[in-house]
């Protein structure tokens, strides 16, 4: 296949065609207005649904059936159950039995359990994945072994696509710990408890044919409805729609790196010497050992300085919810819970709301929560000199992360990248990123063990710390000194097929993921 | 002007077109179904919003101009301030300084405080009203001093009108009695509480741009978010949005009329002799006087047979959260809250689940609340030999009345009238309604305090029934009682001239309302 690229604002070279759509090279910041109109999906009538709500098929096969599945759909699925989600896996199963072809898989994101679909792209079941890939699936991509090209959209992305009608899902199967047979749903109770259904909740307004799929089901009405039965069309009862254990654990351990805590606490550090950690200041940190372990220096740096935030973003933990009921935060406006006291306080506790990329993260929206949010502080796999970043190949260039709501808490008036200075021996600092996720332009500060690199375009972040004993350096040093110590990284052998594209959080394409290997 | 008139499945002659666009006629119970997709509004960009979140104008002007009201536009209010809103009037006030002209007027419904727009219909700047008219405003439309028509729909067909885009809003103003900087706004506090804004909510979907008016500003958050900043395009402070005292009063008081409190007991005993009072079952009723009473005298029974309802309906008051507190009734799923005891209760209670007419009502969604009650006591002004019912016009041909929830909730299992026999010594039995508002096949039981109608279509009630000792009568020998005791009444003397159209649930036109005089 002959792929037209195109050089776009960042200099990456991008395809203009993406999956036989038309791509739009990203513009530069702020440059790209959409056109048009939004989404809408058919109208549907009462008629064609049952009087007394009870929307429950026999089996998820028959549930199929009756959304008409068929060859070349676009299906989505959610990540809310993490690597224990057993639902995605039971529909392309089903799928396959149904002789179904083609199908454009559309997750919010996918997890190693997802390496179930290795055999499905195999057999043509799938056509390709337009989500994020890591793991298995990562590296299928990454060889040139699916026929589609991979499309990474942030969490954001995902949803301003499906709005404005980039994506048209055909068919959206939303996994529920808790729902009922008119297909009211949320993920609160039950044993596959995961806590808010947000992710699915784009497909439950803009699909044409909703599934609610569920091992727990209560008699109408399921409360509060995080999902709506009334955009839902069938509600199937499975035996178990996940494993507990691998729902809402995995990513909730406290780092044990020494390193780790370091950049943990010198970004804590840099949040109250710059003035941002100041009375009804909000962040956004999330469950990774390094984020988690930030925000348990904040909350003792907060304590000693008699400061409360407004509100916090999550991915919740337990650590957060200690904050919002020990007076620390206000409010809790979360995105995800990773753990059951994030579930129980959601549940519980008004103060503790759930969101939706639609309220935090989507750009083609009437403002949304990221660009409210005072500092959010955030992973990558490479940053380079331009403090361009990098979040979802290695230096290998292999698809390996999900890029989640990254993009979009750039948004943030103070974006800081918490990374090691190596990651096996290879330094994280680079001169040029292997993929671009995140403009540099949006990323404020790079925190080391070695040292904390403030961009230049941010001169007011470096006069706030000017007087700190914060150990600031120019990204150059930084760099050298990593290159000193592990020499300068060969540059990985790419193809020049491009194999997956990486979406702005206004639609455009960022850059091209190349055929390893 | 000429119009083209037709007669619909009803047997009603009918307008095809209304206000310059195209109307079907009624066809018949479940013979209509719709085409096309839903509305779709503007895609939009974070980078037209202010990143920090603050969407305030200085004032109402600022905010209408900012918006671009002008000439022509459709503008949208909502009733849930009832008789003490201040906004809707604020709005056609600043419209007509601006100079704006020809509006259309899309409120939910509206009340006697509103006959401040006979001036702007006067003048011009408002060209005509669609939406429930009483009072002083249905009396101008009766009269023909009205420009365009007017266009009656229930709550439901209100959002089936904006969703299917019959109704294109241009601008949405919003009254929120909570609101933050960024529109996230609810009706659970401040001076001007009201409760919830669902009827707001498809405004806040589908319309242009949306405005929001509070008199009680937070710093954001403002939970909950009944209405979403992420659809609000500017927030406007004003110093009150309307008066306390006729938000929360007016229709609740428990009726003192011996007649219409033997009508509430009749139609409660009707519910348990037929067996609808059985545990687990729902019920809908509202605020006014007899139904009150109604809902009382169920309360009785229920405590008698120890039966408890899973969920009822709202218009919420003091007796239904009384029901909900002591335990007869798991859920409220609540349309409006009618005093402060629903305010409180919606707000502190999370199983007083505030809803919308998208979930309760909407006839073009994938099914909806109003067919899963089991019981709902409405109200009429008259109701026929055929058991159809008029809910808009009086028997002097008069629009003095507003539509409501009145022809979503008909959708029950069993809708019953609960109707005094006479009002002003006219009876309430008519050989045919003055305006059909809805098809005798849904009205399933009409209760007098003289006795009890059953409809002739509903034998499996007439069979519950038939051991009980309840006033059980054929509706013709009701009526013959009426018309020995007053005569039977005058027709009203009424013009060939269209002056409004009673839309049906599915957005067809079920029947004429005629000028007067």
């Amino acid at each position: 296949m002959t792929m037209k690229l195109e050089k776009n604002a960042a200099g990456r070279l991008v395809p203009t065609e993406v999956n036989r759509r038309e791509a739009v090279p990203f513009q530069g910041l702020g440059e790209h207005r959409p056109q048009g109109r939004k989404a809408a999906p058919t109208i549907v009538s009462c008629l064609d649904f049952p009087a007394d709500g009870n929307k429950r098929a026999a089996n998820l096969r028959q549930a199929l059936e009756r959304v008409g599945l068929s060859d070349g759909m676009v299906v989505s699925s959610h990540h809310h159950l993490r690597n224990g989600d057993a639902v995605a896996n039971m529909v392309f199963d089903t799928a396959a039995e149904m002789g179904v072809k083609d199908l454009m898989w559309f997750p919010s994101a996918s997890f190693p359990v997802h390496a179930n679909q290795l055999r499905h792209l195999d057999s043509g079941v799938i056509h390709h994945i337009e989500g994020s890939m890591n793991g298995p699936l990562g590296a299928y991509c990454s060889e040139g072994k699916m026929r589609g090209m991979g499309v990474l959209r942030s969490h954001g992305g995902r949803w301003q696509a499906i709005q404005d009608g980039e994506v048209h899902i055909d068919v959206a199967v939303i996994a529920a710990p808790a729902a009922d047979p008119f297909g009211n749903a949320n993920g609160l109770a039950g044993p596959a408890a995961c806590g808010l259904l947000g992710f699915a909740l784009a497909d439950s307004i803009y699909a044409e044919k909703v599934v609610v799929v569920t091992d727990n089901l209560e008699p109408f009405p399921c409360l509060p409805w995080q999902i709506q039965g009334n955009n839902v069309d069938v509600v199937v009862e499975v035996d178990s729609i996940g494993d507990p254990s691998k729902i809402v654990s995995g990513t909730t351990q406290l780092t044990q790196s020494p390193d780790r805590r370091r950049i943990a606490e010198l970004a804590a550090r840099f949040c109250a010497s710059a003035g941002i950690m100041r009375p009804g200041f909000s962040f956004q940190a999330g469950a990774g050992g390094t984020t988690l372990a930030f925000a348990i220096y904040l909350a003792e740096l907060m304590r000693a300085a008699g400061v409360t935030a407004r509100f916090a973003r999550g991915g919740s933990t337990q650590h957060m919810v200690e904050m919002l009921e020990g007076g620390l935060v206000e409010y809790i406006l979360d995105g995800q819970t990773f753990d059951l006291d994030g579930v129980r306080s959601m549940r519980d506790d008004a103060r503790h709301q759930d969101t939706s990329p639609f309220t935090s993260y989507n750009f083609h929206g009437k403002g949304n929560f990221a660009s409210m949010v005072d500092v959010a502080v955030l992973g990558a796999t490479e940053v380079d000199l331009q403090f361009n970043g990098n979040v979802v190949t290695h230096s290998d260039g292999r698809l390996l992360h999900g890029i989640g709501g990254w993009q979009n808490c750039l948004a943030a008036r103070c974006a800081m990248l918490l990374v090691p200075s190596f990651r096996d021996r290879i330094p994280v600092i680079v001169d040029e990123v292997t993929t671009l996720c995140g403009p540099g332009e949006l990323i404020d500060v790079v925190v080391t063990e070695r040292g904390i690199a403030v961009n230049p375009r941010r001169q007011d972040l470096l006069d706030a710390v000017t007087d700190s004993d914060l150990p600031i350096r120019p990204i150059e040093d930084l760099k050298s000194e990593l290159d000193r110590l592990c020499g300068a990284p060969a540059r990985p052998e790419l193809s020049d097929e491009p194999v997956a594209v990486v979406k702005w959080v206004d639609g455009t394409v960022l850059d091209t993921v190349w055929r390893v290997g």
